[in-house]
């Protein structure tokens, strides 16, 4: 595996595999690579000839009550699992060689950034959308992937890649959980061994909410409730939000339709860590399940 | 010369092109091309293997009180002119394709895009720095033209390239003008023949600017009277801005030093048709001219 810190060596080498007709899969990383990480590696090396992993702890998605310099950084670690998940090249820049003195630009994304992760973190999606922009122009890679536990995320990506014309085949793959179903999180360090054994609350919450869709609930309001309901019975969880929404737009009617599909998303806070997950789930068209507003 | 409508056909396009070696040249335009459109394909063509030009009137960087909707357009002679100026590839796609429906992106480039123009038109180079993005994606060139009349557009896409890491090179070429000095620009077709007439005054202007400033003048605000006096010469001018900046940067110092480069920057209503011009004047740094902050 061949580390490149500089944008101008890793933009040759990729032009140069692109002119050799090799194609090229890249995951974007702020490190701390956990099972997740490596599974969009895996994958990457699957679809594409060559494999590019980033480590860039991005701080323009920070705000600046967020956790940019404690988050966990283990650099030697990380080289060490790229290389043993296929990564050939990881690009591992500078904050100055990305972001030089004089920088001016940002990238924003309008609609359904603004809502759920947008919220709370107002600044953290044009951190987003720009830093990806920036690594998608240095790799120009075929195919970039993503992991889904940052659902929002994967939307804007996907928005940011066909709004912008960047040819790029982006990758969504499944999120990774721990046993007892918590999403992998390089901040589930954070958490304390209490309240990482409550954690599990999240994902018990987001079946159980598949439940009763699958069954035939499909009044949004209830729905919610019923995810405010579960976290709720775990006390040292504070609900930043836990919703459903259309999983492609993010709009929330009252009623889903027949067919629908409804993503589930939740962020809490655990003592001070937060947390976020997500599960999609589609509404039953089998009209054997009778949806609630027929009955 | 093959015209190109579909963004996926002319990305194929260009991609191949690479793959093959070929160098790309890339000239955007908004049509109703003249002499300065024509300068940039030639050297386009003297720079490259291939010459892309597009056409696209762009809306978005537009005001609803702008004139996105008289702009002149004339797309079979403007095609004609492309084929004789060695333009192999025409993309001319619709606002439908650039701009399809659920579109939610822009670029913001903060700092010196907010003076001068930016002032007059506060969203235009938003809309600039995203189309040029869009078109940079679309055609993956190797160099791109820009014609030095927008002078504070050629920074913009420069900082856009530079900060979003295209690895694209910016080339500007020099303002084309009628034989009075009249810049050129598709807007001209606007002027009746009076103000048409009247017209030349600007590049009058910037002549004796540079002439001032070439013999010793450096005190921003004596240039700056310099620029608005001349104009005020002619009472049907109106005056959006007429001033001196740091060519680089667009800072307005008090006193320019010896060796710095400056831009002389220009924007008056004529009539109801508003036209720029700019020229670049170096301080003299020869010993024998006294700046006049010495006397």
């Amino acid at each position: 595996m061949e580390v490149i810190t500089k944008i101008k060596d890793i933009q040759n080498l990729c032009e140069s595999l692109r002119i050799k007709g090799k194609s090229i899969a890249f995951v974007p990383t702020m490190g701390y690579l956990h099972e997740g990480h490596l599974s969009l590696m895996r994958k990457g090396k699957e679809v594409a000839d060559a494999l590019i992993t980033s480590i860039f702890v991005n701080p323009t998605q920070f705000a600046p009550n967020e956790d940019f310099e404690s988050y966990p950084r283990d650099i030697e670690r990380d080289k060490s699992l790229a290389e043993q998940n296929h990564t050939e090249y990881l690009f591992l820049p500078s904050n100055n060689e990305m972001y030089p003195k004089g920088y001016l630009t940002s990238i924003q994304i309008e609609g359904f950034t603004l809502k759920f992760e947008g919220v709370t973190r107002p600044e953290h999606f044009k951190g987003v959308a720009t830093i990806v922009a920036k690594l998608f122009n240095i790799v120009k890679p075929h195919f970039a992937l993503f992991g889904q536990k940052d659902y929002q995320q994967t939307l804007l990506i996907k928005q940011l890649a066909t709004d912008l014309n960047f040819d790029i085949n982006i990758i969504t793959c499944p999120t990774i959980r721990e046993h007892d179903g918590l999403a992998l999180s390089s901040r589930n360090v954070y958490l304390t061994k209490e309240l990482r054994q409550k954690a599990g609350v999240i994902f018990h919450t987001l079946e159980n909410a598949i439940k009763i869709v699958e069954e035939g609930e499909n009044r949004r309001k209830v729905i919610n409730a019923n995810l405010h309901n579960i976290l709720r019975s775990v006390p040292e969880i504070k609900i930043d939000y836990a919703s459903s929404a259309n999983a492609d737009t993010l709009v929330e009617p009252d009623l889903y339709l027949p067919g629908d599909r409804i993503v589930l998303l939740i962020a809490v806070f655990l003592g001070k860590t937060r947390l976020i997950d997500n599960a999609v789930v589609s509404v039953p068209s089998d009209p054997k399940v009778k949806p609630y507003y027929f009955v």
